[in-house]
């Protein structure tokens, strides 16, 4: 994430090479505490150390693929690039992985404690999970067919150090298994909704607000506050007494789209909390795509974008998160929480800082309420920073961070203060979902997931045609193809390094950033079943390791 | 707005029939204040008080339009229908105005308070402005060309009584030219755009950010701070330092965009000022067009709408504010704010109140950061009533009240509380932009605005399809035609009384609600020159009143 973050930047000294466990995982000068998870790129890479170096080059900036002994779920594509300068690692990290959820007894509900799952098994890179929250069962096999598969496919766009991107893409995927866990049975019974209360029938009981006009039963919200929760119990042998409350149906599909935002806000507390035992430095980005039971779930919290590509339509599935898109969001936060600007911002937008002199005339700005601007008469007060700075990709918040949602950042403050960024930040995803059963797919038809690197450069339509054309002159039966598409994509962003520096078409600066790309191709969606269980898992997984 | 607000309803008993000056516009039972304006029906409709009273009834509910002899601007089309009972008067107020904003010495700027406008001198039955903020300067002619003209479109839905409607469909106009007489020099400039300080020269430096990369420029924010607002002042004879720092380019459209925005914010301020000294029940949505330079501004604050329908194709020009689309809003402020919640209420939804006997059961809950839903194990605190319950037509806030945004409501609380609802709700409507001159339009191609009465029962699609039929129907060169294909869509919206109520197409219900309908054709638009001056006015008045 380029220019994304100023103040920690600076204090940036974790060092360059890895391949043991001191690496780039550090950043908070001074931090005496043990890493979490080592600097490394994605285990799926398979890199050797020595290429890991090799990797980190900042001029030659040599584009990593998959090679071509790895398969991927579904023959995901993917390519990565190295920053030109900016940080000493690559801040960016990626995951892909297939997942099962088990079934977890209702009684069993610790917070924040992901999941075991046979991936997990198979890596030896993986630390044992002491101190972690992860709870390994060496000794259960993965053959019941209690659990639920999902495909699972991240990126993280680090900043201000790569320890939190390393963290979120180790256990982020353990953290959804884990919210999908308790619903497993309810999601898996497509033949009934949700219950309201978890064990208990679905609600079938006719509403019977149909018969009583709105205002009536609006007037009796008192009596019916008293009646519902004052009243004494009903012995539990009895038929329960006739609602006479309407009951909100929930689909499957939000239970969904909850454990992925619920494991996102577990996430971040797992950093927040273990940033006492472990130097887990910075903030970064999350992107996942989860594909359960026949959908697509994407969820972002910062400014990577997925887009589907199908049949030459191009269907945004993600939207960007920065001081721009949720300016309003913070400005209101900031009016109502004062103290959080500590006294040197202003929740008010201006077009440009105001000098002490101009104090009295009439200048533009807009408040929380406001999309456009109107003059107001500058006061003392306006001389404060606005808490909002800045267009587009100089955007800020709080003069220092330039993406409003992902995870870590806790110990974030203003330069030279102690004024706390995290307050600001959320995070939150959006989920959007994608009904893969709903539309017939070729093999041209793909999602492509990519950091800010690549869309900085590249627009959603040059992606699609670069994308489709390259797919269009390779053999349909290639599995590496979508790799070889990821490869090229990066390589247009990235572009060529001239005299005076990276280049791409029409003589347009090349990204400067770390850029990844994953292009997922959809036909193998259509393909799996509904209620996937272990045999399809297995498959996979040797297709895999192949 | 039917069924939308419960209590106040409740108290409502304003007279019903109306012709003098004490009818409607009261609804707090027990206030001796005197109205600030009486009830009425449109003043373009000129019913005399007979006909007022025969359109008040609510078993007939006879169509109102527009007359033959009478044109609105564009020829604009309008039609209404009082509801089925749910209140004694029709709550629906509308307004259609062509307003002249005359530039206001930048020095004269006192708050609040509204324009002059021709219009204003001709309507006999307008106060004058004793009390209102009004300032009419009988003596200055309208001859002048330092005006800006705009023309005006507004729908205003009341809820627990008329009062803030009434007051709303007769000054919010004023309003809105009042915030645009600070700028209209600016605005007619079109070709320098709007300075970031009054009366200064646009800023035409050539960045200097560009070449300096953002990390570097973001580490000396705290220098800047200190240099931009501490530096002493250069005497004002030297030549302005150049400007290292950024300046946003600030569009003309987004003046009259946040000229709109506190146009409303200044109405509301003016109700809850005036209630002091005038009765002004209730609260009203509104919804407002404005043509300003070949640009259509749709503002909308509450669950009105208009759309374009433009070559059979439909474009939406306003999102609706309910408590579903706002709910994460509101959740929000009530998280941030407890105590506005009052301690009877929760910002947690959902799906249905819960019983006692189920806390420690796990239960369907969504947080102001979720859009899923994700199981909870219930504690006491969740047996409070939730902030927003309910779906549909029939959700609430605070048990309350069913749309989130509009004029109004200050005294509006949760019944038997001292609970204010006025905190969640928002003034601030969004303002969309069409731009006329980006398109040719047909004599069929229309902006519909319509109450939530109309859209209740009729689909975007089915009400494009009825004004498409009906006008393709018409003689073209009739300008009764968008009146009467107004008038057909209220028919079709309210339906026929048959024995089990008001029935339309297919057997469904037909709207109890109240029903208004502007029609207005666009390609007026399109032949208006860019910046007219007063002759054209003064031509739209007359034909306005022949």
């Amino acid at each position: 994430m380029l220019t994304r973050v100023k103040s920690a930047v600076a204090g940036f000294m974790g060092g360059i090479m890895t391949g043991g466990g001191s690496g780039g995982g550090g950043g908070n000068s001074g931090s005496d505490l043990p890493l979490k998870f080592p600097y490394m790129r994605p285990e799926f890479l398979g890199l050797s150390p020595d290429e890991i170096e090799c990797s980190a080059d900042h001029v030659a900036r040599p584009i990593l693929i998959l090679k071509e002994t790895r398969r991927l779920p579904w023959a995901t594509g993917y390519a990565e690039v190295i920053n030109a300068g900016k940080s000493a690692l690559n801040e960016d990290q990626a995951c892909c992985e297939v997942v099962v959820a088990r079934r977890r007894p209702m009684s069993y509900c610790p917070p924040s404690t992901p999941s075991k799952t046979p991936t997990a098994k198979r890596r030896n890179s993986l630390p044992n999970g002491e101190g972690l929250g992860l709870r390994l069962e060496h000794n259960r096999t993965c053959e019941d067919s209690e659990g639920l598969v999902f495909h699972y496919w991240a990126l993280f766009d680090g900043h201000a150090g790569s320890g939190a991107a390393v963290v979120a893409s180790r256990l982020l995927q353990h953290h959804i298994a884990f919210q999908l866990q308790v619903v497993i049975e309810i999601i898996r019974n497509l033949h009934a909704l949700p219950p309201a209360v978890m064990g208990e029938e679905p609600d079938n009981t006719p509403y019977l607000q149909g018969n009583t006009p709105g205002p009536h039963r609006a007037l009796t919200r008192a009596a019916s506050l008293r009646g519902a929760s004052g009243a004494p119990s009903s012995p539990s042998n009895t038929p329960p007494p006739p609602r006479f409350y309407t009951e909100k149906k929930i689909q499957h599909e939000s239970l969904v789209i909850g454990a992925i935002e619920n494991a996102f806000k577990e996430m971040d507390v797992q950093i927040e909390r273990e940033k006492h035992v472990y130097n887990i430095s910075g903030g970064c980005t999350a992107l996942t795509v989860v594909y359960l039971l026949g959908k697509l779930y994407v969820g972002n919290a910062g400014d990577s974008r997925a887009i589907i590509i199908r049949n030459n339509d191009i269907i945004p599935m993600s939207a960007e998160f920065t001081p721009e898109s949720e300016r309003q969001r913070l400005q209101f936060l900031g009016y109502m929480q004062p103290h959080l600007l500590g006294n040197e911002f202003t929740h008010l937008e201006f077009p440009r800082r105001i000098q002490r002199k101009e104090v009295g005339k009439r200048m533009l700005y807009r408040d929380f309420t406001m999309s456009g601007w109107a003059y107001k008469t500058i006061e003392d007060e306006d001389l404060k920073f606005p808490l909002i700075y800045g267009e587009g990709k100089k955007a800020r918040v709080l003069a220092t961070i330039g993406v409003t949602r992902g995870l870590g950042d806790h110990d974030l403050k203003v330069h030279d203060s102690n004024i706390y960024i995290k307050p600001f930040l959320s995070c939150c995803p959006e989920v959007k979902v994608y009904n893969l059963m709903q539309h017939e797919h070729g093999a041209d038809d793909v999602l492509v997931m990519g950091t800010d690197g690549l869309w900085d450069v590249l627009s959603n339509e040059e992606v699609a045609e670069s994308i489709t054309t390259f797919l269009s002159n390779c053999d349909p039966d290639d599995l590496h193809r979508y790799t070889m598409a990821a490869q090229d994509l990066v390589m247009r962003a990235r572009g060529v390094l001239r005299d005076r520096g990276w280049r791409i078409t029409n003589e347009r600066l090349g990204s400067g950033d770390d850029i990844s790309v994953f292009i997922i191709p959809l036909m193998y969606g259509n393909r799996v079943p509904c209620e996937p269980g272990f045999k399809e898992l297995k498959g996979l997984l040797d297709s895999k390791t192949q």
